[in-house]
């Protein structure tokens, strides 16, 4: 979901950016305009995450799962051990494709006695100090399980991967080695990742990585070791904009951990709707609930769509609901599923 | 560049796809309605390339530029031997990738001798029967040479970068066993790269292979191993309708050959411009040419883009000047330029 003005926004000067008469789908990457556009993309991005200087933003492609392999390449040497939380599907898919790079891959939790509807206590893991990175996925999006603390990793440098809560709400990106963010949730479209990386990470690329995944040539590059992804670089510039009219990651947050709380309570005071996450792992961004009577998922996926609340079913994998309260989502869409909810629950009466 | 019609319908349903009251980049791509753009897209390209049934259509992020790893990668075991042909800037860079992936290149040919203003002759070299592939690079965009045959290689599988030159003109697939093109000049925007590959050699990707850069994951999944880049794909589809409605290929490729001839005439039939390539080489995608003072190539460029001809400078590793024109450029758009050359030319006088 991306905020209404911003699609207008890129509706209006689609077939004209800048009065350059092109599209900026056809400018050339290396073309001032655009060069301008990345760099100021880039500028907004770090004034509102309070970005640190000895931090590089770099932009890829492949999405966050294509980081899974590109962060071992960087940051490991074949056989060399680095850590990992296993929560759920996405942390789960980081560790195999870590494994597939040679990486020596300790698991330091593993949620599965829970049905990953947990996440470890704080105290519970150390990190070696041999280690090459914790890596960790602050926010399961299929199961609806999100972490609501930093991990302590000592010197060892923290790898998250932030696709579903980039800019929800303040990060402390000093507390990070490296963050990447696949775009297409709270950033604007797909096709796009976000990876940012303290400059001692760095320059340690295996001889095999190729070019385009290689985070120094990247960052000598300014990302643009080939053609990158204009339009949704652009598109991000959009959102940025928006973000900050919006006040920024502190007022978003506000806004995010209201309507999340606000479909919690309500699912907690039904016996009709539950919610299997341990409370103070709960999502702010994936509401994953069920129905007293799971036969019923379909008839609710299908009238709640009906009713204009769309993309509602869980993933095929867990079953259930899921409801996404990105960024982009106001209250007013989140009431108007609580107010589909406690209609739908009366009518089983 | 793209067509305005193009542009035009992407900017009319940007704000409501479909009448879905959401924008195409915001749609699930696990959803049946893009699921079903995705798929006809597939079907389109599949008819305007008379692709036979044992090739398959993928679509990739990374560019053309992460196929030079990932060929290899899919292609090849470690250590073992593949052809490449070297005839400028971008085969250059395929042959460094390769051999980053630990692929023993044999360079067959490599046109340095003639500063890359060639190509070999069809008969100078030949492919040993054991290579893994043959890969040449059918059109240099920098140079602006461009094969006029397809290359002899019995069994081996011919592998060629068609980005510059994809829907140009017919294509005769079944010569091939790997496709590949960044989407940027004649199919859409950048972010997306296809790659069309023979059934056979598919599944048998090095261990090391992400899940996103192997084939048969791609295959199997149906290209949507991760969420895909949405709205490029989208794009490309209009794109295809808009290529069917000229004519396809066949009348692309009068047009454009049309398109080179005109200009190459006005070069040839001046003193004051000259174009270095081989004739048989003579690219008709980029049309290179240098004034008889280089001097004035900073006035010529800047007066032309003056007049609307934008994107007149060669690449900063050839200097001179360099016109593209891909399936976009209509015949009027060849002409101005032609125009402004005659009247700079004299006003030069």
């Amino acid at each position: 979901m991306l905020p209404l003005e911003v699609l207008e926004r890129a509706q209006t000067e689609l077939t004209d950016w800048q009065s350059s008469g092109m599209s900026v789908i056809e400018v050339s990457h290396r073309g001032q305009p655009f060069v301008e556009c990345a760099h100021q993309t880039e500028a907004k991005l770090r004034r509102l995450m309070e970005l640190p200087d000895d931090y590089r933003v770099l932009f890829l492609q492949g999405g966050a799962t294509a980081q899974f392999s590109v962060v071992p390449l960087n940051l490991t040497a074949p056989g060399q051990s680095a850590c990992y939380l296993k929560t759920g599907s996405w942390s789960g898919k980081a560790i195999a494709a870590a494994r597939r790079q040679q990486v020596e891959v300790q698991i330091l939790a593993d949620q599965a006695e829970s049905s990953y509807t947990s996440v470890p206590a704080a105290d519970s893991y150390s990190v070696p100090s041999d280690a090459a990175y914790l890596h960790y996925t602050p926010n399961e999006t299929i199961g609806g399980v999100e972490f609501d603390y930093l991990p302590q990793t000592g010197s060892v440098p923290l790898v998250g991967d932030f696709s579903s809560t980039i800019l929800s709400r303040p990060l402390d990106l000093s507390r990070f080695g490296l963050v990447y963010a696949g775009a297409q949730k709270n950033l604007g479209p797909s096709g796009l990742c976000l990876v940012i990386v303290r400059d001692d990470l760095i320059g340690h690329a295996r001889a095999n990585t190729p070019d385009l995944f290689d985070y120094a040539a990247l960052a000598k590059a300014d990302s643009m070791v080939n053609t990158p992804p204009t339009f949704s670089i652009y598109l991000l510039d959009l959102v940025l904009n928006w973000v900050e009219r919006q006040g920024g990651p502190v007022e978003l947050g506000r806004r995010n951990q209201a309507k999340a709380t606000a479909l919690y309570d309500a699912i907690d005071a039904s016996d009709f709707y539950a919610n299997p996450v341990a409370r103070s792992a709960r999502s702010w961004m994936n509401v994953v609930f069920t129905l007293a009577d799971p036969e019923l998922d379909a008839v609710f996926a299908s009238q709640a769509a009906a009713a204009g609340l769309t993309n509602l079913k869980g993933h095929r994998s867990v079953g259930g609901m899921r409801a996404s309260l990105y960024n982009a989502m106001p209250m007013s869409g989140v009431q108007a599923l609580i107010d589909f909810m406690t209609d739908f629950e009366r009518r089983q009466g």
